[in-house]
């Protein structure tokens, strides 16, 4: 492990706890808009972090828009001065008038929402237009992943024409997720891409001859934001890479973001030669997705065996070498989920001191 | 699904979220004390639900000690009135002196905390006797587990006597968790549970020849507590069957605990015929154990696709039966990390009213 991420004053710090370091943040950021190529095509997704004081060091890097996942996320965007904020999830039931109220308590904020289902829309709009305000709706298309999204074909030109005509929406567009763009080959996962990237300029065309305006269109996670980069006409939605993680540090190898977070942990116990406990259960590190949930980063040779919620048990050839009490660092395998994990991450400097910090605000549901 | 579980007023309730049911909280307090024949004996492990208002129930039912796994669950239990609180983790690092304080600032309130290690028994003892206080302590024995404790042989004799001769701490008797022995078939799980208690006499024995004694021996969680209340002179800490889950239900058929909270969701989309996809992701029903994350209890057919942060995709072979915004009820494989996941549960009453919230409080680490 590089050791500017050492804690200098870790004697002090319990753990569990998921350490931040801004400085690599910055990097990352610095990164993520070099690929860009513009502030004004980022769309950080926030559902990584859920916290204040990542969203300012991405805003005073230049960025203005974000997106997020839940009311939560959205809120705490308002909250703290983001001027322009998509939901990137269809709101059912009392979600809707939530973000009615919402979108009237932030009149300063440009909010956008997703969609792909006709009665949706249709309530969107008539508890909008009530209450004599109006939402950029997004119609989200499925690039073939099947989470969610109508298929960029007919009917979904139907859809966005209809959004169009609804009181209390403006039809701001297209969103586009591809998490299933995930190959290892940067080759393979540009023709993927660029794949999704035609379907959606067809589907744009025939709405276009219909009379229909798709004034943006938000497309990709980190996998796939830099092959839109390069490709076209479109803004992206990257998360994971501003603290960047396991699962994406080995698998996307044309993507040098560094690891921002880490898990510190101690060994609790040792309850037989060869074998190390330590105190990082499943309720301080993500188990989604299956399999691996992190690597012991600071020291080799640790096999996971088995995790309990308080308890993670390692296979360890020479465990003489570690004593109960002894300092480990972990790179979580998903660290978007991991952070929810924790009330509050501290902060690491550039010196190695923790310094601060600060609440992972959004990982309650309502502020 | 039986019709007690369904919430009258759902429409104002957001999804996801966790619904707790007092009524059948009850019932299962009043199965556990019944098996376990008196309250004098059992130490439920509140890490299952880490609130105030579900140990009130517990407490209500005539039960007094609790056990729990972390720092913040042991201030929760001091907090709100429990007087006898047993920490079953070896604390490290500065976990040692947060002790130390918490049992000042509760000077009410007995603690007692496990070891397996020499250093931090040496440790415990210093710290505490340089602030003028003591604790018990009870060495944590492995069963066989491979998680923590030591070895049921010659040299938790030797720590245990040590343990009696250092200042500032009490050796007050063995824990021993068997979470391995999960048997389906009542009759193995009881011979395993045999076996380990045999083991624990032995010990007991020698210990007490060499004029060690051995206040209390506290044994189990919920698979085999059920056993150890039949065999003889221990004490119980059962979790889980508090609430029931998944798992358990399914797998201990002999044990008639009633589940008694459920995540509350909505369909959020549905991408293709035969899909549909709900709003309980990840950060929502927690993901360990391996494999299925729970199930679909208010409806039949749904058989699990793929889960992210926010969604979980389901192959569902009739789904025109279901539209966007539909409201199912799943039940959690697992209960404990899934309550860890909500900062609040919402509270269903026996009329089937959303009637209240409680915070789900140490699910922080930090009070």
């Amino acid at each position: 492990m590089d050791p500017s991420y050492r804690v200098r004053n870790s004697s002090a710090l319990p753990s569990p706890a998921l350490l931040v370091y801004p400085e690599k943040i910055r990097n990352n950021t610095a990164l993520a808009l070099a690929i860009a190529g513009n502030p004004e095509r980022l769309w950080p997704h926030i559902k990584t972090h859920k916290t204040q004081e990542i969203t300012a060091i991405q805003r005073e890097a230049g960025i203005r828009k974000f997106k997020c996942a839940t009311m939560a996320e959205a809120e705490m965007l308002a909250r703290c001065g983001v001027k322009v904020v998509l939901l990137a999830y269809q709101p059912v039931g009392p979600n809707i008038p939530r973000l009615v109220e919402l979108c009237q308590r932030y009149a300063e904020v440009s909010f956008l929402v997703i969609a792909d289902d006709r009665r949706i829309a249709a309530e969107l709009s008539e508890q909008f237009s009530r209450a004599g305000g109006r939402i950029e709706v997004l119609l989200d298309i499925d690039p073939g992943m099947g989470r969610t999204g109508v298929a960029p074909d007919e009917k979904a030109v139907e859809l966005y024409l209809e959004l169009g005509k609804l009181k209390g929406i403006v039809a701001g567009g297209l969103h586009c997720f591809d998490g299933h763009n995930n190959q290892e080959d940067p080759e393979a996962r540009m023709s993927a891409a660029r794949e999704c990237l035609a379907a959606l300029d067809l589907l744009q065309d025939r709405v276009q001859r219909r009379g229909g305006k798709v004034p943006r269109r938000i497309l990709g996670g980190t996998s796939t934001f830099p092959c839109y980069a390069k490709l076209g006409n479109v803004e992206l939605s990257p998360g994971t890479c501003f603290l960047q993680d396991w699962h994406n540090l080995k698998r996307y190898q044309d993507l040098p973001f560094q690891p921002a977070a880490l898990l510190f942990a101690r060994v609790v116990s040792k309850p037989a030669s060869g074998r190390v406990t330590v105190d990082a259960g499943c309720k301080a590190i993500a188990s989604d997705p299956p399999a691996e949930r992190g690597i012991v980063y600071s020291d080799e040779g640790f096999k996971p065996l088995f995790q309990s919620e308080e308890h993670w048990v390692f296979e360890v050839q020479d465990s003489q070498r570690f004593k109960v009490g002894d300092e480990l660092y972990i790179l979580p395998t998903h660290i978007c989920p991991t952070f929810a994990l924790h009330q509050s991450v501290r902060v690491v400097d550039a010196s190695g001191d923790w310094v601060d910090s600060w609440p992972v605000l959004a990982r309650d549901r309502e502020l």
